[in-house]
C-alpha cells in the first residue's frame, strides 16, 4: 500500500520550543512524498530521496523492510519535505508490518524527530490534516491543535525555489527565535481576528520575513527580490515559505496563473500545485 | 465552490452525554452529500434532500443564500447523513458568504445541532476528518479527541439498507444508553489493545449489536438475519452500522465483491463505496 504525504508551506510562525513546536498559518500542497514499504524485497527504489536517511528514519519502528518511494518536490526549500519524509516511511512501515498503529501514533514519532534533528517545527501536524492549516497550539498530532481553514477560491500555488536553505541553521540562534516568537504571535492574532483567508496568510508572509528581518539573516539573493519586484507589477499574490529561499504565489483564474508562470520563469522553473485538502492518506 | 461531506458508520459506541457526544469507532464512506450554496440565485436545486430541513439548518448562519446539493446515500439508515447534511449546508454557506470561518468553527455548530434534534452522537467530528476514526474523547471537532487508524487494505465497503430507523427514537431510553455507554466502552477498550484494523471494527459492530439487545429494540426484519446467515456461509466479513438497520460487509478483492453483491441483491440493492481518506472538503 502507497502512502502520499503532502509538502507544506508555513506563511508565519511563532516557535515555542517549550511546548515542543509551533503555532502558526500555512497550507498543505498536492505534491509531497509517495513511498511504499515491502517485507522480503531486496532492492529499494527511491528517487529524489537519499537512502541512507530513509533507513536511518526508518529505525524507529522494529521490524525490516524495504522502501519504493519517491520526492515531488525539493528538499532544503521550505517545502516541509523533511516531515513529509519521516511521516511517508514511518506510516508505510506501519501499514506493511501490521502494527495496528494511527496516523497520530506515528505522527507524534515524526514529530519529534523533527524536533531532534532540527528540520522543523510544525510541519507534521499540518501534514497529517491537510488543507489551510491555522495551528493554535503547538505541539505533534496528539498534543497540538489545528483547525483547517475554508479556502474561497480554487486557488492554484506557484513555487519558485531560489536556493537552498537548512532549517537547522536558521534556528539556531535564542535571539532570532526570539523575534520569530512575537513576530508571529502578533500575525496569528491578526490573522484569526480578521476572518482572514489564504489570500491574506500568504500577504503576511511578507510582513514576518520583513519584520523578522529574515532577508539580511538568510542573504538572499538578487533574484528573489527581482521576482518579488515583478509580481508587484503585475499584482500578483505572492509570499515567502518559512523557511526557505522560495516564493509561493496564489491564482484565482487560468490567466493569472500563466501572467505568474511567464514571470517565474525568467529566473527559475515553477513547481505548480494545487492545495492539498486532505492529509497523509493510504493511495 | 461545492462542499463534499462524507456519509458515516458507526461500528461501536459508547454515549457521553455529559461531554455532549460519544467515543466509538467508525468510518467515512466516499459518498455522502455535495452542496453548494448561491448568492442572489432564486431557484434551489435539491436531489434527495428536504428544502424546509436545508432552510432550516441555514439559519444557523446569518445571511441569505440559496443551495443546490445531493443527498447520495438514503437518510435513516444508519449512515451519518444528517451530520453529513448540517455541515455540507453550513461549509457551503459560510464559504460563499465569505465568513472566514474553520471547519472546526462550522462543526461545532453542526455537532450541536445533532444533540439538539437528537440525529446522532459523534459523526460530525469523524465526517470533519475522514478515514477510519477512533474516537476517543466525546465532544465536537473542538473538544472531542480523534485520531485515524491507517488501513491495511485496499477495502471496499458494500452497503445493504433494510429499513428506515429515527435515531432518536433508540437514543431516547435512558436503560438503553446506559448499556451502550457500557458495551461500547469495553469494546473500545479491546479493539485498542489488540491493534486493531477495518476487520476486527466491523466484526465488534455484531458484538455489540448482540450485547446491547439492539435487535429486539430495533425490530429487525427477516431479511436481516437471512442475509447476515448467508454471508456468514461465504466467509465474509460483514457487521451493522449503529444506528441503523444497515448491514455493512467489507471486501478487499474483486472476487469477495461480486460474492458480496450477489448475496446482498438477494434481499436488497447494495450501495457500494469506498473509505473517505479525506473527510469535509471543497470539491
Amino acid at each position: 500500500m502507497k502512502v502520499f504525504v503532502p509538502g507544506h508551506v508555513t506563511f508565519f510562525f511563532s516557535p515555542r520550543p517549550e511546548e515542543g513546536g509551533s503555532i502558526g498559518v500555512g497550507a498543505c500542497l498536492d505534491k509531497g512524498v509517495i513511498m511504499e514499504a515491502h517485507s522480503g524485497r531486496k532492492r529499494d527504489n527511491l528517487s529524489g530521496i537519499r537512502r541512507e536517511v530513509v533507513y536511518d528514519i526508518s529505525k524507529e519502528l522494529e521490524g525490516e523492510v524495504h522502501f519504493s518511494g519517491r520526492a515531488q518536490l525539493p528538499f532544503k526549500h521550505g517545502l516541509g519535505m523533511s516531515g513529509a519524509l519521516y511521516l511517508s516511511v514511518l506510516l508505510s512501515k506501519s501499514i506493511e508490518l501490521g502494527l495496528g498503529k494511527t496516523i497520530e501514533d506515528i505522527g507524534e514519532i515524526a514529530h519529534s524527530l523533527e524536533l531532534r534533528r532540527g528540520t522543523g517545527l510544525g510541519d507534521v501536524i499540518a501534514q497529517i490534516r491537510g488543507g489551510i492549516d491555522v495551528r493554535l497550539k503547538a505541539g505533534g498530532p496528539k498534543t497540538g491543535k489545528i483547525e483547517k481553514l475554508l479556502p474561497r477560491k480554487n486557488y492554484r500555488v506557484s513555487i519558485a525555489p531560489l536556493g537552498e536553505l537548512e532549517t537547522k541553521e536558521v534556528l539556531k540562534s535564542e535571539k532570532v527565535l526570539s523575534r520569530f516568537r512575537s513576530v508571529g504571535e502578533n500575525l496569528l492574532r491578526e490573522f484569526l481576528e480578521s476572518e482572514g483567508d489564504l489570500e491574506l496568510a500568504v500577504e503576511l508572509s511578507k510582513y514576518f520575513f520583513e519584520k523578522t528581518k529574515l532577508g539580511k539573516l538568510m542573504e538572499m539573493s538578487n533574484e528573489f527580490h527581482l521576482l518579488g519586484d515583478s509580481l508587484d507589477e503585475k499584482g500578483v499574490t505572492w509570499g515567502i515559505s518559512m523557511l526557505g529561499k522560495t516564493i509561493v504565489s496564489i491564482s484565482r483564474s487560468g490567466i493569472e496563473r500563466r501572467v505568474i508562470r511567464k514571470t517565474i520563469s525568467r529566473y527559475v522553473k515553477p513547481i505548480e500545485c494545487r492545495i492539498d485538502p486532505c492529509g497523509a492518506r493510504v493511495i
